[in-house]
């Protein structure tokens, strides 16, 4: 996508380094940093200078280059680099998927280094491609709204969290059908849940949108319920970061609140991502998806823009409450409208999910 | 309630002023503020110095009070500040109220600035008296929870917004069952939503009940759906800014989620509120109840305390995405378990609420 007339992926190799854009500082600062080992990739994603399931993939599928380079051919040390990378965060399935990947790349390689750029730099066009994808996909599910509005009235959408290309390498998971659709014409008004406690809604949703043009309104995450009993919300489009065989879709905490909110209001609720978000040994997200818990800190503390534009943290509520950090929740299929995928849309059942996939199949292999 | 170790109401009169706590500088500053005319009480209410059903209906009280001695027997100028005072919020039932009860005091009186006084005195006793025996209705709902949970593990209870003694005159709606259930020596435990945008719950809620020493933590608006999945939540208790004679619960925005996930996981909600938040003559929720809308300033800005202790306001995203601030919304009565008033429990329908106040049932002429 651009920034400012210029073309950005969030996440690029550069000579012996890896780039990624330092989404810690958006939207007050566009930072560029530069990642040089594993232990530079393994702090990024644990401290969230990256985020998202495509991203997150992708920089550790760069991490494995990293690993590859610093195990010197030693398969012990690549497996502990790898284990490294693989815990820094414990929900999001794209970064052992990626893990995984290149561990049986590098395994098979001649030459491991070159391999795992090879696979890296493949993980990180795959990610970018099926994100574009997935955007051709959704498309009509917005197109289709819109044909039934009177006049031009935008079609309103409500996404929760950053499932946007900053989120993926590119385009995104659910912003890809907002952009194919405001890029084709289609009015679209998007309200960007902040997002809670980190606020990637307000400070990385509301941002990309305003640098492509989309309308949008930032609301707080309470709002959301509001406004589709009173009919302001056409559609729900949000992201995930784990998604079971069967439907279930982890995603940023509160996802679960909407989904409650749609269904009660008769307002379809569709999850995005692309095939490497599905956990395909997963059956029940409610107990087989482990659920990351926070820092405290991230709900106590809050970073944003002084009048005068320094940034400055600002602790919201005493020291001596108690606090708890849950990252994610998980939105039941029964609560899912629909999956928009790489491959086509389906319903959120495995049965659905297993006629775009008909490979994984055989994984169902205990039932 | 007591703030150490003194007493304290959130309003009372001293001489010719009024005090009041100011609630904007909590938890970070104790600030005791003086209103001294109709102009100071408007500015207190509409820049929430004072909020809370039960509150904002207090101070409107004293409000009248000194709209009595500004009048100066003139009933044009009388109703003129009420009309001001009136203006001030626009979904909060009980300011409506006390300026309706004052009104009607005022004139019939002999002397309308000393029965002005009177009649504000009896408003906040009644509210406080009120709050108590809300306290003690409500109890058995938690005590009979507590018999049935294995050992002395706490109740767990969740609470959006402030609906504690800070929002009335004392004892608070919600939190008197709790504070009833912790003195009674029932091990309780309170999940404070921190109330987006303006985190009454972490301000406030969390402020008073660390005061009172009940065990707490705060959470993200984000998180009690997944807390309520996992079978960590066993009661939701809220209070209400304004309620219907059919028991729809207009309150803070957000809170009619947390019912949406009450009732998917079998968890009670239960609503309390004196008889002076029932809208007598609204019998639809959603189409009857105004819902104020605030300054986007509430959601883009947020202040707290930075690390050297000053109060600082931050800004939380891009001046140019568009925000919206709802400040309520409206929790349909299907969705509620009960209501708790100060004359007891009953279920949230119209022949459950007349029961309670039969007085009422002539309001329903129209029917």
């Amino acid at each position: 996508m651009r920034v400012d007339g210029q073309s950005f992926r969030t996440i690029w190799p550069d000579g012996d380094c890896v780039r990624i854009i330092d989404q810690r500082h958006l939207p007050f600062r566009f930072v560029i940093a530069e990642l040089r080992g594993v232990a530079d990739v393994a702090f990024a994603i644990r401290e969230m200078q990256v985020r998202g399931a495509g991203l997150i993939g992708a920089t550790a599928a760069w991490g494995m280059w990293f690993a590859a380079r610093e195990s010197c051919g030693d398969s012990a040390s690549l497996l502990r680099l790898a284990h490294e990378l693989a815990a820094t965060r414990p929900t999001a399935v794209n970064l052992r998927w990626a893990i995984d990947r290149q561990l049986t790349a590098i395994r098979q390689a001649l030459d491991p280094v070159e391999t795992a750029f090879a696979t890296a730099r493949a993980i990180a066009d795959e990610d970018a491609e099926a994100c574009r994808r997935i955007g051709g996909h959704g498309l009509p599910l917005i197109a289709e709204i819109a044909a039934r509005k009177p006049g031009r009235l935008p079609v309103q959408i409500l996404t929760h969290c950053n499932a946007g290309w900053l989120a993926f390498v590119d385009f995104g998971s659910a912003t890809a059908p907002i952009y194919a659709a405001h890029d084709s014409g289609i009015p679209v008004h998007v309200w960007v849940d902040e997002t809670r406690p980190r606020n990637q809604g307000a400070r990385l949703t509301a941002w990309e949108l305003e640098r492509h043009g989309v309308p949008h309104t930032v609301i707080p995450d309470n709002a959301g319920g509001h406004l589709m009993q009173h009919g302001r919300v056409d559609l729900v489009l949000t992201g995930s970061d784990r998604t079971t065989r069967t439907g279930d879709v982890a995603n940023k905490i509160g996802t679960y609140l909407k989904a409650l909110a749609a269904r009660d209001n008769g307002v379809p609720f569709h999850v995005a991502l692309p095939s490497s978000t599905f956990d395909w040994q997963a059956r029940d997200g409610l107990t087989e998806i482990p659920i990351e818990e926070r820092s405290d800190r991230e709900v106590r503390w809050i970073d944003g823009e002084d009048e005068a534009g320094n940034l400055v943290s600002v602790r919201l509520f005493g020291e001596t409450s108690p606090a708890v950090n849950h990252a994610f929740d998980v939105t039941p299929s029964r609560l899912v409208s629909g999956l928009i995928t790489e491959r086509g849309c389906c319903p959120a059942t495995e049965e659905g999910i297993l006629r775009l996939f008909p490979e994984r199949g055989a994984t169902a292999s205990s039932f």
